[in-house]
């Protein structure tokens, strides 16, 4: 057991290996949840959501001038909690510790640093997390939305961060820099924002659209919730819900963020020990099912269903227009993973040669390894003396 | 709706490409399944089927020696019809009609052609498949096997099909060849029959072993099947059966045997017309996902839940040992597909490596596109002159 625990804590080791990073420089302060609310928000599909609260997380100073300011924007499973303990007790820091804090690549010491969690973000049921979504209450009926939430876009969560920014007194960006569904709200406040948003740092993402091919592939990531009879068409509030279906979804989610060479290092053939021999009994398994199985299940507690229907159809609505990319002022870096099945590097390298060829200034760093696409979480390291670099340049 | 069901024949245009092609050379004259009954078969796990049915069809003729035969393993949800038309009306011929027939790579005029449905092969309702499997009624007990059907490998299809192979009067094979889970047929040929096989033709396949990462992806496959409470652990034989899963599993199935180039020219962001607006509604959908979701379901009626799950599970459990792989005396041609996802073209490389490193002959021919593991299918004509050649050299 002691062996499968060490075996799902590899397949989720990015805050770990974070951690391990941060003792090289210093260790941010504890760090403080906070709320921003905004009365009423209308979506760019025109619906207006009354009593909008999101979470957020500040390290490091504005300074005087309000301009020395980062924004970290998380992947579509992440949060707000970038970097640092909330107490000293937390077994694990941030997921992007590794790169954020007092002398690191993106230095606290130098800037300050903000990141925000989106609508209809998954964890809804973290303490440590505040959304706007599916699982929230309407105050017009006091009765959770569910699937009468509105068609949320990543678009929506750039429009309600840059009031949060606005109201903090933030005057122009140094830089956006996000991984995966971040990388999709790097580019957008780019498009949206051309002179507030100096540098955007684009971690495994998709460059300007997210492809067709991957709108199918997140669509497979919620298959199971829709067919698990709890689920209810959303309605699912006050009951166990369709935990069932939440773990098989982050199933196939995480199998997708990954690839074959990790999984051989990591699993090979073996069986699973508490579900034996599956050549010779249809039940048995092999342990890197049982793994995902198991990792699943543990998660599911912590996800609502509702709300990664919602996030998968805001990752699948982004597709900047060229006149959008035309308009964008900064200056772009490119981090995709050699091994990323998801968003695959060439969409990286095809973004960087348009924007290159209409003019903007664009670089690529390609992360090494066989970790698929959360390589942009546990191998971020590879990049921060770029980050670093592309982050001070002029 | 015209517009639809030509996006539609676009994803299984193989057959129709396969026609296509056919014009150039002869035709088959018309096919017959027919049947091959073994009253009892011990699988390598040690359990008993009794009463083995297995469809087979038969192209050209075997001369006197009996060593002219090919053989045509069949891949994970097909059948043996791989060439030729049942009857005239038959709008389309056999999977790999392009490559089998008359002057063809595979020319029956100078080859016996032979190919066998699997045990547990997904079709079970189609007339024209015969196998045994979940599907089937336990004459021990008048009830069909559901889940207590023992797991039969590929392995189990192979031994079964050398039996018939025997009763034929075939005395060696000039080549197996197969495409995918019928590749990994064609490598348990060899390993098996080491005297008895001379060429393997090792199309969209794993190499020696099937890997831990497919391992998983198939698995995620019949998630959708397992989820549906109409599967009911495998008992639902006389009532509607899993139809949702099985649809939803042959979504996924399909998506992960394509690539994104290919999606996107034939989907790109177009909207449903019958679900329209996703930006707007959250019921509204992308083309892409709408038109995947459409031909799950118009494919689910012929394919059932279970002998689906057994297959993932033969698939599964393909791994040659180093001895047996030692012991294959025929020389192997491996047919990558570069876009191939489920079995990208490094494995075929490795196994090729590692075959010649011992002593082995092997070569590589890869076929382009972007459409993915499906290539083996609809791209196999690119191998055409290829796999002639091999047949026919010494």
């Amino acid at each position: 057991m002691t062996r499968l625990l060490s075996t799902l804590i590899a397949i989720f080791a990015f805050a770990l290996f974070a951690g391990t990073a941060a003792a090289a420089s210093g260790t941010l302060p504890l760090v403080q949840k906070q709320v921003f609310e905004l009365p009423s928000f209308v979506t760019v599909a025109g619906e207006k959501i009354p009593d909008v609260r999101l979470g957020y997380e500040t390290y490091g100073k504005l300074n005087e001038r309000g301009d020395n300011a980062i924004f970290i924007a998380h992947f579509y499973s992440g949060t707000s909690h970038a970097a640092g303990k909330y107490k000293d007790s937390d077994p694990l820091p941030g997921y992007w510790d590794a790169i954020i804090g007092p002398g690191k690549a993106i230095d606290t010491d130098k800037y300050f640093v903000v990141s925000a969690d989106t609508f209809a973000n998954l964890s809804a049921t973290d303490p440590n997390v505040i959304t706007t979504g599916p699982s929230s209450i309407d105050p017009r009926t006091g009765k959770h939305y569910g699937m009468r939430f509105p068609v949320v876009s990543l678009r929506d969560s750039v429009r309600a961060h840059k009031a949060l920014l606005d109201q903090l007194g933030i005057k122009r960006l140094v830089a956006v820099v996000g991984a995966s569904g971040g990388a999709i709200q790097s580019m957008e406040w780019a498009a949206l924002y051309p002179q507030f948003v100096q540098r955007v740092v684009h971690v495994i993402g998709p460059g300007f659209e997210v492809h067709p091919w991957t709108i199918a592939l997140v669509d497979t990531w919620t298959t199971p919730i829709r067919m698990d009879p709890a689920w209810n068409n959303g309605d699912y509030y006050g009951g166990a819900g369709p935990r069932v279906g939440v773990a098989k979804s982050l199933k196939i989610l995480t199998l997708t963020a990954r690839h074959w060479r990790w999984s051989r290092d990591t699993f090979g053939y073996k069986h699973s020990a508490r579900l034996p021999n599956p050549d010779k009994s249809i039940s048995g398994q092999f342990q890197i099912v049982d793994a995902f199985d198991i990792l699943g299940d543990m998660r599911s507690g912590a996800v609502d269903a509702n709300n990664m229907i919602y996030m998968s159809r805001a990752a699948s609505l982004y597709q900047l227009s060229d006149a959008e990319i035309d308009g964008i002022k900064a200056k772009i870096l490119f981090v995709p993973a050699e091994s990323d099945l998801i968003f695959p590097p060439e969409f990286s390298e095809q973004a960087a040669a348009r924007f290159t060829r209409t003019g903007g200034r664009a670089e690529v760093f390609t992360l090494k390894g066989g970790g698929g696409h959360l390589d942009g979480l546990f191998e971020i390291l590879q990049a921060a003396d770029k980050i670093r670099q592309f982050i001070e340049s002029p």
